[in-house]
């Protein structure tokens, strides 16, 4: 399931501060990350079932990054 | 900070069940895993800076997304 690029992953990284970056990490970092996405998307779908709506709103996205706890 | 497109997280989304999407949903959840990712990034330097060394390897963004905690 690669939906993130590497690209991006490592800027993420650098942004963060890393000096060097192995490419199994950058593909360890989008895995994590897209999982993280996944379960935060299932989370709002079922809030906005939840409530009777199909259209998935920020304030669904929200509240269950809100749910998910801290990260 | 956009590092992630709007096209990925729709994906994302959809394969995570979703049936209609609003753009500002779309725009969350890509800060939302944008943040997380930063996150564990600089978790991921942390282990590396204790270890001696300067690259980040697949085994260190491992062990901050374990120590993270359940997401």
């Amino acid at each position: 399931m690669p939906e993130l690029s590497n690209a991006a992953m490592e800027r993420i990284m650098r942004k963060a501060g890393a000096e060097r970056v192995s490419a199994t990490a950058v593909a360890e970092l989008a895995e994590a990350m897209e999982e993280y996405g996944t379960r935060l998307s299932k989370e709002a779908i079922e809030l906005v079932r939840h409530a009777g709506r199909k259209t998935v709103k920020k304030e669904d996205v929200k509240l269950a990054a809100r749910r998910s706890g801290p990260i």
